[in-house]
């Protein structure tokens, strides 16, 4: 985690290479930048036996993280469980299957603390006191929770009508938060202008090179987990469309470096929800281009980006890797949420069920090995999003507190409720 | 984690040894049981060498949890962050301050999958095919999540009128969720009758000297992360009074087993809400028995028992220790849920909000030493008791998605939400 480790930013189109700073597009010809590594520097400290000795959280991973010094926001972020899920893998007539949990990362309960960990650590390393972000939702959870942590007056924009715990969790760290009339697209756009505007650091807009590469520590700690080994397929949900490429990218640095058993041949398949789809369905009409969609209307309201900054990135990857995409119904999504809760102990938030529902859907149709092994990314909690379920879960049964009415109620049976799977 | 490790369970009263069985009580004089162990067998492979190579889970302190073979159930519970909490030490003006964040447990966000995890691994030891626990909340998510992903039946049982998240957070994973009208120790006591009619495992019932043992780990993590050492001060939230009790063995074992640089002079202090303060009332008057609270009226929850299990054995600790007990008022929950959350990104529960509180007061009145090291226990997520803050908040200011509109409000001021500390 030395300075020379980063070379620079890149841009992913013409290559043209820029220094460490908070800027997010080619000036030549607007390609979006990368962070570019000094591998050979990199692996010097970068083995295995070192990486043993480090604390469980995704600093472990640091020479890969783009942050100069030691990390000074998030500290504690990653390190979340990869479960074997037997239960699920035996209904779904799969032989090995995982849930990687971000659904429980601290501090916000979702992925984005990974992006914001490093985004943040950067905004500090850079000198900005104000920073801020777009957000769908998780977001706003993340930065707001970091940047109080770190001290740091926090802006947070979000689309109006976001789910009561979504705003709620942002608005209890303290940060400004500002509901936006109209969609994500409308709420990004904002932010560009504002961090244009105010040279405050933006996340996911003018620090978005150095918050994209956060998303690659999820990636490094399913490998490691796996015993040094890349999965055979990767189902994650696609809102922006960033992490599965950098899921991706965490696998090929690892074999670029040595690190795995085996060389990487992961299948990527991404997930999102039928009322906004622009990249599966790029993907499946193999389009040229991703068409956004006006307006998205979905339960899964923290994938609703109709316009993802790296959607062709994402369709492009899914298909070059022999990967596949789908989108599914909001009932579908309930359907999965429940029945990941009910075989595995995990409430994701709606995202999860999209995931879960995709990956039934690309099983079904021979798209996945059943024979290969398959992780499903969960990246964010169901406590988040309360509303998807509130109507679609019994109601528990009220009694008086006599063994009497317990006895009847077990005659009767109490209501069942195992999802429709 | 060999059945020779544990030789019985023991009167915490007359000593009598039992063997390991769903019991918990003493048939002859009534007293609670508790799990008893041969440290010296212990002692033979519970090495920090040990335990260094270990995953960073609670089962890496597993020949002190009381389960014979390898855990079944709950397999990836624990290991949560120690936050050195510098800023908010700052504003409390004492030297050395952390916050043990198991708000974000896997797998359902709180202390109780600890417990959880040991009561259903012993419960399939056993037999069991149906589990079930008396709750306020917390455990009710804890044994449907973890009862789920282990593939046993699950009863749920819990005063009528508790929060939303905290009620889908049980039914969501199928388990029979049965609300009782009345306070928690209607639900308990119709529990005890249940779990004899049926021969069912209740965790806190009959499997409740295995089930209190798993907080040990708590514990455990908090001495390792220190640098095998117990701190001077545990603040903890009190609700049938066990956590506070099993943190302190678990700092004594350690000691006993010659794992801590130096001895254990750690004092206990026990949190409560005013409007259920059946600990801390017994600690400040000095009475010599627990008098109950009949009706329990407070924003938490989740610490709302009148007639508290180990009330007396926890306000003995309290004494003994050199330690000392508050309750605080729900306003005061609710500002210093708001005052971890901005300085220390932390979202907890009410509970949260109540230790808090209650260090607050007791560093004020020089109960708490401020030179002195002090870990505050977080035992549950915010995004479960919203209700408590939902009329708190301010609601996010909602604009037009232009840059003039935005400049306007940056002008004017957003609501700036700094609590009244």
């Amino acid at each position: 985690m030395s300075g020379e480790l980063v070379t620079g930013l890149k841009c992913r189109l013409c290559g043209k290479l820029y220094p460490k700073e908070a800027l997010n597009f080619c000036t030549d010809d607007f390609g979006p930048l990368e962070v570019a590594y000094d591998y050979e520097a990199v692996g010097r400290t970068f083995t295995r036996e070192a990486i043993a000795t480090r604390p469980r959280n995704m600093w472990r991973y640091r020479e890969l993280l783009p942050v100069d010094g030691e990390p000074t926001v998030g500290r504690h972020v990653g390190g979340t469980p990869l479960i074997r899920a037997d239960r699920l893998a035996k209904l779904l007539g799969v032989a090995e299957l995982y849930i990687k949990n971000d659904a429980v990362n601290h501090p916000s309960l979702s992925f984005k603390d990974r992006v914001v960990a490093v985004a943040l650590s950067k905004a500090v390393e850079l000198g900005f006191e104000t920073v801020g972000c777009a957000s769908t939702g998780n977001l706003a959870g993340s930065v707001a929770a970091n940047a109080a942590a770190a001290g740091l007056e926090a802006y947070v924009l979000i689309p109006e009508g976001l789910e009561q715990g979504k705003v709620l969790g942002a608005t209890i760290y303290g940060a400004k938060v500002v509901a936006v009339r109209g969609n994500y697209d409308h709420v990004n756009r904002l932010c560009s202008q504002i961090a244009f505007r105010y040279g405050w650091g933006f996340v996911n807009v003018n620090l978005r090179p150095f918050y994209a590469e956060g998303s690659k520590s999820m990636g490094f700690e399913i490998a490691e987990e796996l015993g040094w080994r890349a999965p055979d397929q990767v189902v994650a949900p696609m809102a922006g469309g960033s992490l599965i490429g950098k899921l991706h990218k965490s696998f090929l640095e690892l074999e670029t470096l040595g690190l795995l058993n085996g060389p990487v041949r992961t299948k990527m398949f991404g997930a999102q929800a039928t009322g906004c789809n622009p990249i599966s369905n790029t993907v499946k009409t193999g389009a040229g281009k991703v068409k956004p969609v006006r307006n998205p209307e979905t339960i899964a309201k923290s994938l609703a980006i109709g316009d993802p900054a790296d959607g062709w990135f994402a369709s492009k990857l899914i298909r070059e890797t022999g990967g596949w995409s789908e989108d599914v119904s909001d009932d579908a999504i309930v359907d999965n949420m429940r029945l990941l809760a009910e075989t595995e102990g995990v409430w994701a938030e709606t995202a999860g069920g999209v995931t879960l529902a995709v990956a039934r859907r690309l099983i079904d149709e021979g798209k996945i090995d059943r024979d290969g092994s398959i992780v499903l990314c969960i990246t964010g909690n169901g406590l988040k999003t309360q509303e998807a379920l509130v109507d679609h879960l019994p109601r528990p049964v009220v009694i008086r507190p006599t063994l009497e009415e317990f006895e009847a109620l077990v005659e009767a049976g109490v209501p069942a409720v195992l999802a429709s799977a």
